[in-house]
Order: C-alpha cells, then sequence, then structure tokens
C-alpha cells in the first residue's frame, strides 16, 4: 500500500534529498508532479506550505512542506536520529547548511545569472568553504573512523542530506568533483559509499539514466553549465 | 552563571529568534557581536558553521549554527516542544517558513535593491500569501480558541519565531501592520499578547528603544525603507 505521495519538480535539486530518504528506508511512496498542488492549491491544502517538495502522508492524510522538516520528520519516525543532543542538532543544521548551499549554488534561485567573475569569486571562497564545513564536522563526529558516517558509526539522516548535495552536484557538474576532492575527501567518500548503498544504487542509476546530468532546471542551470568551462 | 553566548550583528532580524527565546525561558546569557567569530574564527570552531547566529553552550562548550537549529535545540532542551508528531514538525516547518520570509523581504538578503514595482507586487502576492499560510496554521490548530497558541492551547517554539519574525517586522515598519491585520488577524494579535508576556515586555521595550525601528541594517534596509511611503 502507498504511504506517501511526494510532490516535486521533474529534476533533482532539492527534490532528491526525500526522495533518496524514502529510497533508502524502502518506503512505498509514489512521485507526483509538484504542479498538482503548486501554486494553485497551496493554501488549501491543511498545514499550507509555500513550494515544493510536499510530502503527503496517506495514513494520516497530513501534508508536510519544507525539505528540512520533511527529512526531519522522516528521519524520526524511521530512526536516522543521532542520539547525543550534539549530534541531533548537527543533524539538521547539516540539512540547513545543504538548503543554504542549494540556494548559494543557484545564485539565490536564479535571482541573476552567474557570469565568469562572480561564479569564480563563490567556487574559490563561498562553496569551498561550505565544503570545508561538512569535512570538518564529520571529522569532528563520524568521520574520523574509516567506515564512520559524518555524525557517528552509524548512518543519519545527515548522511542522506549530504549525498543528495554533493553526491548530485558532483553527479551533474562533475567538473566540481575535484573542488570535493580538494576541499572535503572524506565527504567525497563519504557520498560515494552512500550512493552504492544496495538501497540506493539501483534508484540512482535508473534516476540518472532518466535525468542524465540535469541539476535545477531553468535558465539558472543553463548559466551554471556555461561556467563549467 | 552565564549558560550561553549568543552572538550576532546589531540588529534585530534573524538574532532576535534566539534572543527573544532566551528572554522567554530566563537563561543567563551574553550577547557578542558576531564580529568575534565571523568570518575569520568560523571554520576553526568545533562544529563550524557558515554565518551568524551561533549559539554557544558554556556548560558543554559547544557551538551550534543556523538560527533553526538553534531554536529547536532550546525548545527540546526548555520545553517548548508540541508533543503529538504533526504539531512537532510543523514548530519546525513554521521556524523555516520564517527563515524564507526573512530572505524574501530583504530580496534574498540585499542581492538586488527594492523598486516599487518588484516591492509591491511581493507585498501584494508573496508576502500576503506567507501571512496567510501563517494565518491558516493557526486557524487548523491551536488558534481555533481564543487563547491558544500557533500549535496548540500551549505556548512552543513556534510562537516565539512567528513573533520574532511578524513582531519585530511590524514593529520596524508600522506600515505593514495592516497587511498583517488583512491577512492573518490572530496571527497579529498572537504577537501582540507574545509581546506583552512578562518575560519578553521589558526586554522587548528595551531592545526597541535602543534599537529604534533598525532591522536588518545596511543598504537593504535603506531600499526597504524607500518602499514604505
Amino acid at each position: 500500500m502507498t504511504q506517501y505521495l511526494l510532490y516535486y519538480w521533474d529534476v533533482p535539486f532539492r527534490g532528491v534529498f526525500p526522495q533518496l530518504f524514502l529510497e533508502e528506508i524502502g518506503a512505498d511512496y509514489q512521485w507526483h508532479d509538484a504542479s498538482e498542488i503548486y501554486p494553485d492549491k497551496s493554501l488549501k491544502i491543511h498545514n499550507p506550505g509555500m513550494a515544493p517538495p510536499y510530502l503527503f502522508d496517506v495514513k494520516t492524510e497530513i501534508y508536510l512542506a519544507q525539505m528540512p522538516a520533511i527529512l526531519m520528520h522522516l528521519a524520526r519516525e524511521y530512526d536516522y536520529l543521532p542520539k547525543r543532543t550534539e549530534t541531533l542538532d548537527l543533524a539538521l543544521k547539516t540539512i540547513l547548511d545543504c538548503n543554504d548551499v542549494l540556494m548559494e549554488v543557484t545564485n539565490y534561485f536564479g535571482q541573476r545569472m552567474w557570469n565568469k567573475k562572480d561564479w569564480n569569486e563563490f567556487r574559490t571562497a563561498r562553496l569551498s568553504k561550505w565544503m570545508k564545513i561538512f569535512e570538518q564536522t564529520g571529522l569532528d563526529h563520524g568521520l574520523k573512523s574509516e567506515n564512520g558516517y559524518l555524525l557517528g558509526s552509524k548512518i543519519s539522516v545527515a548522511d542522506i542530506a549530504t549525498t543528495a548535495l554533493f553526491g548530485t552536484l558532483v553527479h551533474s557538474f562533475p567538473e566540481l568533483e575535484v573542488d570535493l576532492l580538494d576541499h572535503a575527501p572524506h565527504v567525497l567518500k563519504l557520498c560515494q559509499r552512500i550512493e552504492e548503498r544496495p538501497a540506493l544504487r539501483e534508484f540512482l542509476r535508473k534516476q540518472r539514466e532518466k535525468f542524465g546530468q540535469i541539476y535545477c532546471g531553468g535558465e539558472i542551470e543553463k548559466s551554471l553549465r556555461e561556467m563549467m568551462f
């Protein structure tokens, strides 16, 4: 029986975060196009939300918007939250960091198109700093040991989010893999390990066959691609 | 003994969220200027974070960045989280919505200055929709009853966040109170009630005496003020 409906656009960008989690836990879910809710019905649903993704829980008939809230909900339900206060806080903080990186990589969701000067400055300064933040967070916690995860010895929602962010980014823009290798080698390895998990490997293979290298779509993706040469 | 250090800039904007919460619970905390950490030390602290606010817990010596993560941490510690799954999820979702409104009101943190056309469009369409989202969320839950709170019959972190958002906005830009009254009358009343709580009234009086109507500072505040006439 279908447990969840997930509403998002037909690109990975922010939707791949909950989708990767639903795949990881083997949930029975259906993907729906966001236009079924957004924008016309977004004020009409119970617990209205501004924008996709929306998760609809079939059993409780409850909608939830905001990617970090969706991930934290699923993580609580399926025991993917760290147990200690510090790492529990860091799980949410990591998801919020991911959300900020999505915003910055797309130059505030395409508010302006990238130009070479701004992109190079962002790539050198800000993007590398984000990568270092993830790397140091991992080294302060689980990535100290070879088979550890970002926040400890057990997989958590933070690993799924980190992979949805950097795994997707590096797949869509292979030119950026060297940045991740330089600034966050343990995080790169973590993403590769997570993408190879039995529950995720086949899903990602199919999704990437379907999407190719599509990232966020639209004009801002074109602008991003022009920056890669 | 000092329990927390809170690092932020000398404006309310995003710092007032954790500060209002610390006042609500009567915490013993010290406010520090964000420049003590940002940007030079932001990668050097344990659990590095990109930007202010940072909360430092004196007893555990742990830093935490990201406003929504700080609020959720404090809410958990001081029992300001709703108990039911749905409203617990909505508490985080509400804080994330607040964070998005901060971003949108400042035109993506000042990426571009406002002009009349864009501002009027934002005010009419998007800002009013945000207000309606808060209103409907409240009416779907605690604001159905006269003395209720956003998510139920007990105060939660969502009320503090909602007040930090709209109470501050309407104090800094009184011209926007009519918007809130039109689109979210129950939320306006809630903010007024929260601001009158004994733990908060005197703090807000002093803070507003000190700051006047300062909101976020910088060029984008000037641009916002020009929109009000």
